[in-house]
């Protein structure tokens, strides 16, 4: 939509209180830019808006809406407007809702909506956190077998209005167990007379209420799915979740990952709406422990103090090279860490795999630290003007740090995923700091030998 | 599906030679895993499995095998089955997997496929990389205005079988122009006599075949469509493109900008299917253009040489701290940095919030720095029992260096964005370069004010 013109022209019309345009206008925009309008509107202006919506959109909006708006609205209006709008949305949008909401405003809005609503609702949020069933809705098209294709839409045409999805049809047994897919095509294509367990494909792909929501995802990119049915322990059909929701999880996830992988503790809320004290809050664990992994870094300069100080200009000359040859070992690290991460993350990759993984990383490390260690030379020798013993030892040392950093880099995020742990975890910042005291003690090792310091 | 026991299945049937009942448990699978099975296949095999496939999924199946096996397949098949194959194809699964092919390989497909599916192949094949236009299809339902809910239902019966998908149609008026989207439900649910134009959504979202995948992803993502409208200049439709390749899209971006951030060069192969070769050539570029920046920290560790080997002992104490500061000024200029990274690649931070950011960062990295210098301090007196001249220029420089690489960290990706360069570029390993310089300054500037050396 053009933003800029359409919002001008609401406001002038929502200043001049011209409620009738106002209403003609709302019906012409799509609800999720609608919710976005409401977003730049004070509580007061917002709630008037509100109040404009054609009943049948603004449960839809309001789905759109973001939490802190919602919190407002939901404490301004009276209790059965409450219950009307929650019985409206969704199952899956009220429930987004209300766990970002607090626990008196949950109370009253629960306390308010239809019986049905509560109970399902209540299944829902019972679920552990990002679940698959925490994230389903319970509106799909359900048919028991038996029943023909002409029965079946003309049952679609009596219910389909309510229902998340209507394109693809679910076929249960007397049990309520999912025995097959139809895809609405199929059924719109079929003979009339034809019975729906003759037109389902009874080799679907399902998932399980507990499955967690990353490995959803992944199931629903990879079959290029639409929905997804979501059965319990015992095959029985308890919902679905739709491709929409599955986008979203996508996005999330690689944020978490991407989070992870610079040291923060992932966040769900939006860096502009995050208070200062929560950033800190988020970011000084990891940065506390890796300063203070910093410590062994400090204990090996300090351990070849005496013959640093004795090496006067040598001694300087080596710690010239420090920084260069620790930043050259943490980008190789976090480069191997990183492709393993992701690897893992998508699924090309899995911890089958290490042997293979480390045998082509000390390969690439082998070429890669050949030109590096060639260029190091160089420079030492032609920009820095060092001797040869130095030049020789820095080149050597950045031979070692590279294939150290890579194999480390490679390997540990394949050791995490092994003891179940979050591979992510084990991202540049960690790798940096265990390759920055590897490469320091490779350049002393070497420069004793060397140099015979 | 049990992929074990259906495998074991598959590998005995095509074993025995049992062709029958082989494309008996063929119709049973899903086309994506019957793809999965086929590509642990020899080539041979691959064939004979290729042959027995029903033909109605047959070019199904071979739009999720892979490249290589496709590559095969193509070279030991006729022509005219060549041809029968990508006609039978998605135009954008045909354009996908010719993308991938050796220019030979393409010439020869193109040669035996109908005129009108070279036509449109060649019309997406000419779109730019990464553009709505190269990832759209053209297999999507039309209608002109002015025709009844009843002819659509009729007409779509009728043309429904071949296209992408029939549960969103078009609208198009004379001209060939979009004028409105109308979702298969509304016109199930509709009154058989009802105009079109009637049922039609006018406000609908849509795209230009030159706007850049990445903002295609977000407004399917934002507006939680199945799938959008492809216009050119002109307004006239042109092509779709389906949720489930965005979910590609987002996941593809995702994986691309984490391994820009940790510099690597993007590759869309998967790291298992790269030779060692291509994979140090796209980690050389940025770990020699890194490694060369490292002399601006030898230079200035040069420039501090004589400062260095007078001071003696205290020189070397000062030295042992750089990696710790370096460590920790790199760890939270790729935490600011990813932060606004990843805030800008999914729209929740904007060019123009900079000057918000930097503030939010400032106070944050206070915080933050005030911590970690009090613990650095401890570190310094009780652990490494330095003296206190000592620890107060650490801990100082911790402050300056935590503020200063937050700063550089929110403010380069910001710069970045507003020279149209991609953000991710300024990520944690030339964050870390620059924090490196700034650290090392600080402290021995530090250094000369506190110590007097």
């Amino acid at each position: 939509m053009n933003w800029e013109k359409n919002k001008a022209t609401l406001d002038s019309l929502l200043a001049a209180g011209k409620n009738s345009e106002l209403r003609g206008a709302l019906m012409m925009l799509n609800v999720v830019d609608i919710a976005e309008y409401m977003t730049t509107l004070e509580t007061d202006k917002m709630l008037r808006l509100y109040r404009l919506l054609p009943k049948d959109i603004s449960a839809d909006v309001f789905a759109y809406m973001d939490d802190e708006q919602r919190r407002k609205l939901i404490e301004s209006i009276g209790d059965k407007e409450v219950g009307a709008l929650v019985d409206d949305m969704f199952v899956d949008d009220a429930v987004d809702f209300l766990e970002e909401m607090p626990a008196g405003l949950v109370r009253r809005v629960l306390a308010n909506v239809s019986e049905d609503q509560r109970k399902v609702i209540n299944r829902i949020l019972s679920y552990p956190d990002n679940s698959a069933g925490s994230i389903m809705t319970t509106e799909y098209c359900e048919f028991h077998e038996g029943i023909t294709a002409r029965e079946a839409m003309k049952e679609l045409k009596r219910t389909g209005i309510d229902k998340e999805t209507i394109y693809t049809l679910y076929v249960l047994d007397a049990q309520r167990k999912l025995i097959g897919i139809l895809p609405l095509r199929k059924l719109i294509l079929a003979e009339p007379d034809t019975l729906i367990e003759q037109l389902m494909d009874p080799s679907f792909v399902c998932v399980g209420t507990l499955d967690d929501q990353e490995a959803v995802a992944e199931v629903v990119r990879k079959y290029d799915l639409t929905s997804v049915p979501v059965v319990d322990k015992e095959g029985r059909m308890v919902g679905i979740i739709t491709a929409d929701d599955i986008m979203d999880v996508i996005q999330d996830e690689a944020t978490e990952d991407i989070e992870k992988m610079a040291a923060l503790l992932p966040s769900e809320n939006e860096y502009m709406k995050t208070n200062v004290f929560t950033l800190a809050k988020n970011r000084l664990p990891w940065l506390l422990f890796l300063m203070i992994s910093g410590i062994f870094t400090g204990l090996i300069i300090q351990h070849f103090e005496d013959t640093l100080t004795n090496m006067a200009e040598i001694g300087v000359m080596l710690t010239a090279c420090i920084p260069m040859l620790m930043g050259t070992g943490g980008n190789c690290g976090s480069q191997s860490s990183t492709l393993v991460i992701r690897g893992l993350a998508v699924g090309e990759i899995s911890p089958a795999d290490t042997l293979k993984i480390l045998w082509k990383e000390c390969r690439v490390s082998i070429l890669v630290s050949v030109v590096l260690a060639a260029m190091a030379m160089a420079m030492q020798l032609f920009l820095f003007r060092r001797p040869f013993s130095v030049a020789l030892t820095v080149s050597l040392a950045m031979i070692g740090t590279v294939v150290i950093s890579k194999s480390i880099g490679c390997t540990l995020p394949m050791l995490a995923k092994k003891l179940k742990l979050d591979p992510a975890l084990m991202a540049a910042p960690l790798i940096t700091t265990i390759v920055d005291t590897c490469s320091l003690l490779i350049l002393f090792l070497l420069a004793t030998a060397i140099i015979k310091i």
